[in-house]
Order: structure tokens, then C-alpha cells, then sequence
């Protein structure tokens, strides 16, 4: 450790590869595309996963494997999605030593799959809505990829889900939109607008897709979420209908939704500074590092056991806590490296914090350091992870309120957007011709039409034709 | 649902193929060899995941995550390896729409990329042990395919640890094969038998390779988990050394362990009887299910509302319950179907049972009636749960006892072996000859050389030779 990290002013795209592979979150693999996820970033990846997961129970889903090879004629029954993901599948051709008669590609997705084995499993209205899940890995082969934010095979979990009406899978496209919404504010501290997609940027194969956008610290975008109404764009594709209350058989509606690994970058780019990472405490595998501070043997006795005593408490409460009693390096160094960790807090026990009776604190976030009485530690300790979770996710809202900004004229648009980034709120007239024009001049995207009720007549920042509402621009990841 | 399965007796594959799909664990996919875990089996998978999943992290492993795709050059890199995993290999030679300069396997197993890695991350003794573990999905090219047992894509998780010393490497060896022993025995109440493997049936590329074998209802064996002593072999392959403390360069020490989704196939095949499943309660997705009995409207409000509030004190007290409401189907279906999917024990809530204070019990294993006071009926419930997991595991280890046998002889060898199968305890002279002479005489293998300390002097069973311990044989899946 001790490494330097570049600034973030000075090359941030360098800082961020930087923070990720010394903060030991990740690194290259010698496949091209392909990346290691290390055990610090794993563990990240885990209370990620368990806080999704648990939502996705608390909303009535199922887990469950579907295989991963997937005829290549799969990909070609659903016109959209065979020409959204052709160019980015891997293909298995050999098998058991053998040439195999119908290549297999490597889930890009498993919609196709999925709906394959869902015509065998739905017959009824009572077999309905079908809701499930599945955690998994996913390949789509990339040209430029970045740790976690792009990769060629990258972890995700995926719901896909069967309904009786258009009615009941729009309301779970929506649910699970909230739900990913939740899961971002709430555990990962990042503050997101909710939007659908436009035609242009829809998921291939979808009637519409909703999403979740966040700003990172380089004023950026970041798609953190996606959920699609599928429509019976699938059903169709596959034969799957149900027999509904009146005996007659229908197209069954679909949904499908993923947040993946990529929402490791996020929480990397939302929140992190020039000394590493930033976690936030619901999610850090670490949330207390314990230093003991010691110059005589005597001292190191002392204070080594009571930051055990100390993390035994901790442990008790439910935290998660982890004690650096390593002698071969002094507490300067070892502070310096659980900061580019990103660890929320830092509890150092001297000799003269045992007499006092206390230990001393630093926050990682604002750097506020202060004495916490060791009567009630563990309690102490709760408040200010709970202090930090909310001053992080307060900091990232005042962030992007200071990096939104309504522009309503085409040179407005252009100059704010290269001398500030952020995100622009700006008139659409709603054609994909206006959209691609704004993208090639400027490479600013349309994030997302938001679910808010925003909404004021005005003129297409670019063509000066009648909009019914804001649209956010932004340059995204 | 209410299909018949076949009788064990009558044909024990088929009646295995019918348990696993009609309880709905998994069925087959359109995909060759690959099966599609379903929303069942899968809970059944993720009780086993977490139960595993914690004593590993009890014992200071942590999880990771590499990639699936392997350069086709790794695999040549050890030649053991390659020889015992070539014929197995699944091929992306396409990706992007390009042909790829290398070919890349999908990983049949892990050691090649996780060692790879190992040489960029091992530097000094301070960085040994490196006790990593990873959840994933591998392909190994299968003919011959069985539900769980035996797929081509299946999911497991492997250990891939690094130590500075032989002695260090060869405890984590046997460390890992108690973790798996004491999970297969007191989760999945299924007794197992702790072995080493024959040269010839070790792991490609290991200098040992311990194992736990269990005796399934058809007196088959099935080998439910492996730990290998890699030596330095890995290490020398990819050049994997750290500076001792005495600030020598040596090559690290290896070793992985693995257990996968086969271990599902076991439950199903130490515990099923003729009406199907039969689920230890540790591990059961539903440990108990709740059944409303009625016939007026009146009785249904009351006996559904019961049913409601009594689940309600079991979830409180930590416990995984179903209220089984459905209006469409008669209680003795419901029966019928949760005694299929092995669900630990039922609850019957009647009107009788409301004016007496009290709920009707039915235990799957024994098929057991009583009734049982709805005060406390939580910790009722806990300790018939309890009982259930111990009798499971008692009427198994039992099971093993009656069919183990000391056989002596060459003719009892075969008589035993065709007339009752099970484990056989024989002498054997220690040679690769005799070993495959057997095997290619009876079907039967050596499944392990016991690590108990039965050991006694004899003569081999095929060849007469001199010989230092009986082994363990059998016909195994």
C-alpha cells in the first residue's frame, strides 16, 4: 500500500482504475476484458447482493439457475434483441473435443432462455405472475472496458417475470425501478432519478425501459439500474400463453430487470476523494478499524487487548469490525491505507485513551475526529456509522442539485456542458433525429425522460420545436 | 402436481428423475446436459450455499471472484491437469463476431487463472496464507447427464488457498474435508465417510486428494465432496514463489476443495421414500407447512385466520413457513404435494383444533401424528424440527451400518456386491493393476482408504497380496 494515487483533478479516469486496484477492489486478468474480483471488493459485492436480495423477497421473488449456454437460434426469434446483443456474444463452437452441431453463445442476457422454459411451466392464470430471479454471471463482449463499469463477462442478477395483463407487468416494472431506487439511496448513499428511456437507448427487445440515473464525482452519468416492460414481445417469440378465467388462451405479459457489478464503480465514483475510497457504512465490508497506538511493549499489551475487548463489543452489536494489530507498521501507515480503503471509521486506543476510559475517533468522510467514551462503544459507534450514512447521501444530493442545471438555449447547452458536465435539463422535441444530432455534437446522451412531475411546455433546445417536457442530457459512462 | 412417481424398488433412476422434477427442484433444459435449477431447488441450494458459505468464513476464508474464461495455453501448463481435463473442455473460439487469435475455455475448474493471479499477488511469507474461496458455475463436457448428479454447466464453489509450508497445506486439506464432513452431517443429515483416493482416482494435478463418500438408497455410493493437497505442483507451473523469512525465494503451497450442486442429488437419494422428497430441516426451503381444514365459510375464516397467526409466531421465532390457502384443491392433495416436496412437518388447523387450543402434527420422515398445544407452539415446533433432523440422520447412519460388509473373499466380493450392493470393506494389495482389474470386473471402485484407524493386516481380496488396510469399495455414481 502506502502507493500514490493520482489526483482526481489531474487524470480522473487514471484515479479511479488507481483507487480500484489499490484499494484491491479488482484487478486486469490476463483475459482480455476480464477482471478479477478481489476479496475486499467481493466482500463490497456480497452486502450489495444480500441488500438487493432481500428486497427482491420482501417484493415476492424467487431464485432460481438457468443454464448459461444458450442456442444460438435462441438469439435470433426476437428480432430487436438478436440485432441489440449480436455483435457482442461469445461463442462456444467446440464441446467434449467435438465440432458442435448448433453453436451455443454465453447468456448476454437470459430472456430467450427464460422463455423457453417458461412456455413449459405456464399453462394457467393460476400459474401466474411468475416471479423470478437469478444471480449470475453474464458475457458481452466489449472493445474498451474498465474495471467494474465495463467488462467483457461481469456479475449481475437478473428478474424476469410472467404476468396476466399489461397492467400488472407495467406496476412490477415500476415496483422493481423503486426498488433498485431504494436499494441505491438507502444502502449505496447515491442519489438517483428515476426515468424512462428513450426509443433510441431502450433495451433490445423492449416496450419500455426504465432506469435509474446517478452523477458521479466527475459530473458524469452513471446508469445504475434498468427495468424493462417487456410487453409480450417474448411470449410471442416463444409460444408462451396461458389460459386465462374465461377458458381462452392469451400472450403472456413480461418484465425483465438487472443491476450488476458496475454498482461497485459507482459507489467508487460517487463518493470517493483523493485518498481512496469513500464506502458507505451499510455496505462496507469493513465499517471499524480498531489501531491500537503503542511505543513500549507494555502499551502494546494493554492497548492490542483492549481494541480486542473493544471489537468484541462491536462484533456483538452486529458490526463489522476488524482490529490492526500488525507490528511491522506504524498507525500513520496503516491509517493511511484503511482510508484509501475507504473504511467509514477509525478507532485508535492509546495508552491515555485507557485511562480515560475512551477511544478515539476519526470519520473517513468529513475527517472529523473526536473522543467516543468506551461505556456504550458499540452504541456510539452505530449512531456515528448511521451519522455517516446519511451525511454521505446528503453530500451526493447537494452534488448533483449543484450539477443540475436548466439550459434553454443551444449555446447555453454546449458551454455548460463543457466547461461544468452535470446534468442539463433541456427540451426535447422527441425524435430520434434531434437525439442523435445532440449526441454527435456534443456526446451528451439523454439519460432518461424523468418520472417526475417536472413538466412545462417549452422548445427543443436544439430544433426550437414545441416539447411538452425536460429531458436530462448529460456525458455518461 | 398428484402424479404418480415410479416405486422405488421398481426402478430407482426413474424414480429419481421423477422426485427432482414433479417436487419441482429442476427439469431439463433445451440446452444438452444442462438443467434449469428451479425456484424450489433452488432455496434447497441456497440453505446449502449459506451453511457452507459461513464455515468457510469461520475458518478465515474469504470469497473472490475470477474469471470463467481460461486462455486455452493455461490448461497446458500442468500436465496432469490437462490430460484429466482436456476431453471436457467447452471452446469459445468467437467473440465479438471475430475469430479469437487464442481460444478460451470456459473454466472446468479454476486452478490455472486463480494461480496465474496468485504470482502477481504473492510476494513475501506476509502474504501466505491466502485462503480464498469462490462461488461459480463450471462446464465440464458430460456423454452421459443425470439431474444434479452429473450436468455439463453446474454450480459449486472451489477453494484455492496458498501456504508456505507442506505441513501448513496439508492441514487446510484436511481442515476443509471436516468443514464438508461436519456440513454434510449435520445439515444435510446424510453420514459421510472420510477417505483418501487411489492414485488413479485423485484430482488431475494433485499430490493427494481426500474425499467424503455417502451411501444413497440404492446402495450406490456418491462421492459428495473433494480436498486436494496440491504440493507445489501449481506453483511450478505458474511460477508462484515468496521470500521465506529468511529471505530465500520457494515455491508456494497448494490446495482446492469443492463441493457442487450434486450435493442436492444426495439429499434427494439418502432421505427420499416412495411419495418422494424428504428434507432435513436445516436445509428444508419450507420447514413447515401449514393446512387450513374447512367446510363452511365460517370454519375457512376462522381456521385460514389461525392458520395466518400461528405462521406468524413461527417466523417470529426464525422458522420457514407456508400457509397453504388455496380454495381449489382438497386437503389431502395439499398433503400429497408437501409430502412430495419433503417438507419436514405439517400442521393441520381444524375447528376441532381452535376449540381445543391446539394444532395437528404430521411428520414426513415417520410419517408420526400428534397433536400439539398452540401455546408455545413456536418452541414446539423448533423441538420437533430438531427431532426430525436427528432421527434423519440416525435412520441414515443405521442404513450405512446394515449395508457395510467385511468381505473376505473374491466370490463373497461379487456375491455381496450383486446381491446387495452397499459398501464393501476389502483388502487390497495397493496396485493400480488390481484396482482397475476389479472395476473392470464388478463395476466397483474404490471410493476411499478410510482415515480411520481400522487398520488391520490381510490379504487382498483379488490378488491375495499382502495388504496393510481394508478400503472402502462400491458401485458408485
Amino acid at each position: 500500500m502506502a502507493q500514490a494515487i493520482v489526483k482526481q483533478t489531474e487524470d480522473y479516469a487514471r484515479w479511479y482504475t488507481d483507487v480500484v486496484q489499490k484499494a484491491e477492489l479488482a484487478d486486469y486478468s490476463p483475459v482480455k476484458g476480464c477482471m478479477v474480483i478481489r476479496p475486499y471488493g467481493f466482500g463490497l459485492w456480497e452486502n450489495m447482493r444480500d441488500g438487493l436480495d432481500r428486497r427482491f423477497k420482501e417484493t415476492g421473488h424467487v431464485n432460481a439457475y438457468f443454464p448459461m449456454l444458450i442456442p444460438e437460434s435462441f438469439m435470433h426469434r426476437e428480432a430487436e434483441h438478436v440485432e441489440g446483443f449480436s455483435p457482442e456474444l461469445a461463442v462456444v463452437t467446440h464441446g467434449g473435443g467435438k465440432k458442435l452441431e448448433e453453436p451455443l453463445v454465453i447468456r448476454p442476457t437470459s430472456e430467450t432462455i427464460i422463455w423457453d422454459m417458461y412456455r413449459k411451466w405456464i399453462q394457467s392464470h393460476r400459474d401466474l405472475p411468475l416471479l423470478i430471479n437469478q444471480w449470475a454471471n453474464v458475457v458481452r463482449w466489449e472493445m474498451r472496458t474498465r474495471l467494474f463499469l465495463r467488462t467483457t463477462e461481469f456479475l449481475w442478477q437478473e428478474g424476469h417475470t410472467a404476468h396476466a395483463t399489461a397492467e400488472e407487468a407495467e406496476e412490477e416494472t415500476l415496483r422493481m425501478l423503486d426498488v433498485y431506487a431504494d436499494f441505491a439511496e438507502t444502502d449505496m448513499a447515491v442519489p438517483v432519478t428515476k426515468g424512462l428511456k428513450t426509443e433510441q437507448e431502450k433495451f433490445a427487445g423492449a416496450v419500455r425501459t426504465y432506469c435509474i440515473e446517478s452523477l458521479m464525482g466527475d459530473r458524469k452519468a452513471l446508469q445504475c439500474g434498468t427495468s424493462h416492460n417487456l410487453g409480450q414481445n417474448f411470449a410471442r417469440a416463444f409460444d408462451v400463453t396461458f389460459q386465462n378465467e374465461q377458458g381462452e388462451r392469451e400472450l403472456v405479459w413480461a418484465t425483465s430487470w438487472g443491476v450488476s457489478t458496475r454498482l461497485v464503480g459507482a459507489i467508487v465514483m460517487a463518493h470517493g476523494d483523493d485518498d481512496g475510497l469513500v464506502l458507505p457504512p451499510r455496505l462496507a465490508p469493513i465499517q471499524t478499524v480498531i489501531v491500537p497506538i503503542y511505543k513500549t511493549d507494555e502499551e502494546k499489551t494493554a492497548t492490542v487487548a483492549e481494541s480486542h475487548r473493544v471489537a468484541g463489543l462491536l462484533k456483538d452489536a452486529g458490526l463489522r469490525v476488524h482490529v490492526d494489530d500488525r507490528d511491522n507498521f506504524k498507525p500513520g501507515w496503516k491509517y493511511a491505507e484503511w482510508e484509501l480503503k475507504g473504511v467509514p471509521l477509525r478507532l485508535e486506543i492509546g495508552p491515555k485513551d485507557l485511562e480515560k476510559r475512551s477511544v478515539f475517533t476519526a470519520r473517513r468522510d468529513v475527517r472529523e475526529k473526536a473522543p467516543l467514551p468506551v461505556d456504550g462503544v458499540a452504541a456510539g459507534v452505530a449512531e456515528k456509522l448511521e451519522t455517516i450514512q446519511q451525511a454521505m447521501f446528503d453530500r451526493a444530493v447537494a452534488f448533483r442539485a449543484e450539477n443540475t442545471r436548466r439550459v434553454d438555449t443551444w449555446d447555453e447547452f454546449k458551454e455548460v456542458l463543457e466547461a461544468e458536465g452535470g446534468f442539463l435539463q433541456a427540451h426535447w422535441d422527441g425524435t430520434d433525429a434531434t437525439e442523435t444530432a445532440i449526441q454527435e455534437e456534443t456526446k451528451a446522451t439523454i439519460r432518461c425522460i424523468p418520472l417526475d412531475d417536472d413538466v412545462e411546455e417549452g422548445a427543443c433546445v436544439y430544433s426550437g420545436k414545441p416539447s411538452k417536457r425536460r429531458v436530462l442530457f448529460a456525458k455518461a459512462y
